[in-house]
């Protein structure tokens, strides 16, 4: 059934290609017309789009196209909308640069955010600033930057050309990547060769890094195939070693490298893990578990108004979906409960950029060294959430209005998620013990506030929180599920193997390789305590050895507290034994006893790149050779990895940045941390990861004058709600 | 209030002094009396202790009595039963050591477990090894180690003179140790030239660890004090300096320390955490949040059976409280879903030890370096949990049954909590992506059990949770809560110190200083994968250069696997720079393929000590010294602290144990983890601290043939319940 439909997708695919090819991309006049929200258009992606969305009923669906159609922007950072997408594709399919050109595409269209001391200055009520949308074009084989002015109409195109690199691949590229190879018989017959029938074929559109001469002056992709025949984890089918290389503008068939004839390709038994496949008798296994929900009978705490503007309990926040950057928090304040005071603590929080490297040197493999966020489009690959199992009952659900290649404005549904998650855990507690011999037992529950969203980067899962926590606490995590990329090889079991090591990985499975790989996850926090003035200290805790005489104790641990003056000083490495805290404070503003109010950036497990930083990957990558970096706030330095990462030389990343070594000393400033994972796949990560999660928090200190939470009420049992089984069980 | 609850302890407490003193120890007939359940006894720990525990309901108290009075052992590693530890109670009263002596104690009373190799072999329905009580008591100021055979009434008294050290505290010791002072003149008019009455005083028995001769051959403690005027928590008013030495045997005072005449006593305003005492109109502020509840309408999936047998989803494990460990988690087995058969995980673990060295040098600090379960018991002071806020609504609790120093028994209910957790989280997911524009969706809820305890030490408390997952990862969280330690001070704010290093800590409020301290919690963990013969292997994530024109990649990462031979190769210091991953295997067995089944220790967020090897404390705490060791199994060595640790030297330490440098490889091991916490308060943490939490995981790597919970099924709709708000809200 899947290699059916993936059959109609291939069929679909070269009728659209045609199209491409021989249609001006100039829109129709029915573009503009709403019911292109559900993609009737001629845009590839859109119309393929429709096919992975859960389908909402008729009606929610008008309901949804009704609201997107009329949605307006209220807050200066609400994201475009289909109004003003629309606005920008017809003002730029008139424009000098596109209107005479035979095929061009918009790699982004996203909102130009107004200055930053504006947006701060901005109260409800008042006029929005100027919308300008920003937008990233290819015409005939040349990258533009524009602004488009949505009130005058004027555009702007900037003469930055990109140093290196190109941009964020569109799902155009991808999709149309997937399905050029076979426009070349070799292609073709060397599938055939494989023994693998053309309609069972799923081929991965991989972004190839760079590594000289060969990836440059020309916008390349590679494509490796896999079997879809019997399972539809075609991910576990590689056809190995087959490896297309793709001019991604003309869709040319550069060059096919095959190094894999002699490897077969493993078995589709046990591959299979959608629910409808199991076996039913094995099912009761793991069905012993009752029913067990979040339950909130009395409706959320939380209100968003506008569409993005999320109020729950003392925090305030700013929720928009981005296609590169997936989910962005802006202007996060959390309540004074003495004051009552609305106190900034964050201007704007991202995922800037992910890398994954992978640990092959071999020709299929040395170039696998994604960058999702810049080459693919971390908000591009969110899928609709899974209502019930991505997020509990009690979540509400935010859609992305992106545009595809062509400008026309599409919804992504159910793309992020909000929702407030009670786990048993305890927010504070004190007991009197038998020592003091008091009656004393007072315990506060912990109830927290998550946005989520997942993102599916072909075969990897991505899954993003930000909590918040009624002490002022943010928490950011990671979890990584999803399925292997895996390296077809000619082992059955590891007695066949000498040298572990030099497999790259591990045998998951006969004839199916777990390759060893890293995860990082960069993040963008723009921190503003009680202003956007602040600076960065390092609190260093050092052994002090007692002078003779001084105390029975030969040694202590001290906190010493060094101020970073610039970017240099806060280039930071954790290391166990040479602790500090990071603190971000704000120099100006004391608490009543006179410390620096501030917020604190916590790690917790994570993972450094250990490789050699000329290594071509690692250069590109540089902005995970730190954990913690501090920059002063430049609004053209958010991605970390560039601006245009795709096929970039690195010569554009916060590692770069930071070498200038800037003042950050009572300025405004940026904090990036790089959340890491190494994976060494184990045989419980096939057929599909269980999910793996790291995190890090951000944490007020000496932020509050006391306890933010000690007014916070215990459960009793009269305000619980009354439960029943369902009706149906 | 409580100054006049207090003021009745102290009464009762000098009544008991004389009991206490002038009669002899020996059980009175009634002592049998099942009544003596409900400590209406002769033991003063038993009788203060009632006032702190939660009322049940009559009925509650009665069947709960009822249970415990005719509670029989079931399986091998039950606890000791009410009627086991009087028939211990009263064969040691007639035993030759205690006879004659007109005063001894019991400082722990506990099962000594049957050896490994039978409980292993043991099944349901066989009839159990005899029951044996382990035995550290006190007489005549000599420390004796009995093993009491409760089948053939035989004691045998060990030969096993501890090196250094002396047993736990008894709570007796610890009570009678807090009024003790008030017998000394001088202590009372010290007290009221501070200003204090002695009706507001609360004072803390505090262990002085050992830093040579004056702390040798006598049982000594520091008693230091506080005022309870006006606040409840009095830990925030503390009477700076003034320091009691103590012989614990005698209650004499053997010295007077004050060295905090000048420094006031910090105001008792905004100290009181306590819901009562919030200011009303304030309260609304945090009251926003709707009940929230995790519901489970059809009841727990998990049974209890024999009162410790835990049995969910794929998990079995035996769970039972403990005096000196808090909670005990042995044979834990997962089920294998391809086989049906369960398999052995781990045999036994627990924390072993705590080590929490305070950083301030000065007469009145330098001593504080708790080990709080060798020196107070983690598990007596782990007080009941407060149903809905401790543990949500499906929790069901277990009550530990511990013998005071007389030996009569007494109940601690509700000391442990047993609840199914639904967070929110995922299991594991996967939708497919515009990439490859297949229609797949599959998601799966995370479910888990958790097990929880907390202990109250004194100001501090500690949540332990043991939390299994159905794809057999166990996670071990340790989070802090509770009041800090604080020093007096004479500033009143920071504009007054010069060198903040030299504060020791953080002005949290005016006269209030949190000196810094860390936190290390080490955890025994019998892993026996698959049986109990395993090896430790290290797999080290270690950089490979690339050979010239080997590839495009000048370096990747590779997996080296070292088998621990001895001891020393697992001492392992964690480097984010040098990473590995810590298996234990069982070498005799493989998987399909051929990997060798296994678990990992995973280690997450830690800290790890930074104190002089040669300190006093640090060598007493040298179990700290590495986060990972791993010995050979003897059940000798269960006290990573060692069976004395009060007053100890340091020279019975898991550290020593491990210089041994014994084979490991293929035999039956110990694996200990110790999770640190450096903690440089904040004044978020005043009065009391919202709970901080790390963890650490054992997660199955290869152990299984491959994801364990593919056939999980999905949420739906028709099985959640159906919940209304409480009908009186």
């Amino acid at each position: 059934m899947e290699s059916k439909s993936f059959f109609s997708f291939i069929a679909i695919a070269f009728l659209l290609l045609i199209t491409w090819t021989h249609l001006p991309h100039a829109p129709s006049p029915e573009a503009d017309i709403p019911t292109l929200l559900d993609c009737a258009s001629n845009s590839p992606w859109c119309t393929s789009k429709n096919r992975f969305q859960s389908k909402p009923s008729a009606s929610t669906s008008n309901r949804r196209r009704r609201r997107h159609e009329s949605a307006v922007p209220r807050h200066p950072l609400d994201p475009l909308t289909v109004q003003e997408f629309n606005k920008v594709r017809s003002i730029l399919s008139s424009h000098a640069l596109f209107k005479s050109t035979s095929s061009y595409a918009l790699h982004s269209v996203d909102l130009e955010e107004p200055d930053k001391e504006f947006v701060r200055k901005w109260e409800k009520g008042q006029p929005l600033f100027p919308r300008i949308a920003s937008v990233v074009a290819r015409a005939n084989g040349v990258t533009h930057v524009l602004t488009v002015n949505l009130e005058t109409n004027e555009v702007n195109v900037q003469n930055t050309a990109p140093p290196t690199g190109y941009p964020t691949m569109t799902i155009e590229d991808m999709t149309s990547s997937t399905w050029a190879p076979l426009s070349d018989p070799k292609f073709n017959r060397t599938i055939i060769e494989r023994g693998v029938n053309l309609d069972d074929l799923a081929c991965l559109p991989i972004s190839l890094g760079w590594f000289g001469k060969k990836e440059e002056n020309r916008r390349l992709i590679k494509v490796q195939c896999y079997s879809m025949k019997d399972t539809a984890n075609f991910y576990m089918r590689p056809i190995e070693g087959l490896t297309v290389l793709l001019d991604m503008d003309t869709k040319e068939v550069v060059e096919i490298s095959d190094t894999g004839r002699s490897i077969p390709i493993p078995k589709a038994a046990n591959t299979d893990y959608r629910f409808s496949e199991q076996k039913l008798q094995q099912e009761a296994v793991l069905n012993l578990i009752n029913p067990i929900s979040i339950e909130q009978p009395k409706g959320p705490s939380f209100v968003i108004e506008d569409e993005h503007l999320v109020k729950w309990a003392n925090w305030e926040f700013h929720l928009k979906p981005d296609p590169r950057a997936g989910v962005v928090i802006s202007q996060a304040k959390v309540r004074d409960l003495d004051s009552g005071v609305m106190r900034d603590v964050m201007y704007k929080g991202f995922t800037s950029e992910l890398f994954v490297p992978y640990m092959d040197p071999t020709d299929a493999w040395y170039f696998k060294t994604y960058m999702d966020a810049g080459e693919y489009g971390f908000g591009l690959q969110a899928m609709p959430l899974d209502p019930l199992n991505d997020c509990p009952r009690n979540a509400y659900y935010m859609d992305g209005v992106f545009a595809a290649g062509d400008g026309v404005p599409y919804v992504r549904s159910n793309m992020v998620c909000v929702f407030e998650r009670y786990a048993g855990d305890i927010g504070w507690r004190h007991a009197e013990s038998p020592i003091t011999g008091m009656e004393i037992k007072e315990v506060r529950p912990k109830v927290t506030l998550v946005v989520r969203m997942a993102a599916s980067v072909a075969n990897y899962d991505y899954i993003v929180d930000w909590e918040f926590q009624t002490d002022g606490l943010i928490r950011v995590k990671v979890g990584l599920s999803g399925i292997l990329m895996v390296k077809g090889s000619e082992y059955e079991n590891m007695d066949q193997v000498e040298g572990q090591e030099n497999l790259y990985g591990t045998l998951l499975s006969e004839n199916v390789i777990g390759v060893i790989h890293d995860h990082y996850i960069t993040f963008y926090l723009d921190m503003d305590i009680d202003g956007s003035d602040n600076s960065f200290v390092k609190v260093n805790l050092k052994r002090q050895d007692t002078s003779a005489g001084e105390s029975p104790r030969k040694s202590y641990m001290k906190a010493v507290r060094n101020v970073a003056k610039t970017e240099k000083d806060a280039q930071i490495q954790l290391k166990l034994y040479d602790p500090s805290e990071f603190h971000v404070i704000n120099p100006t503003k004391k608490t009543r006893v006179g410390n620096p109010v501030g917020y604190k950036v916590v790690p917790a497990g994570t993972a450094a790149s250990l490789l050699d930083h000329d290594d071509p990957p690692q250069r590109r990558g540089a902005f995970t050779n730190n954990q913690i970096w501090v920059t002063p706030y430049n609004r053209s330095e958010q991605w970390a990895g560039g601006l245009f990462v795709y096929q970039s030389h690195g010569d554009d990343t916060l590692a770069v940045w930071s070498e200038r070594d800037r003042p950050i000393e009572n300025k405004d400033i940026v904090v990036w941390y790089t959340l890491g994972f190494h994976h060494v796949p184990c045989q419980e990560d096939f057929p599909i990861m269980p999910t793996v999660s790291s995190s890090f928090d951000l944490k007020p200190v000496n932020f509050f004058e006391s306890n933010p939470i000690l007014r916070i009420p215990p459960n009793v049992e009269k305000d619980l709600p009354v439960c029943r089984p369902a009706a149906s069980a």
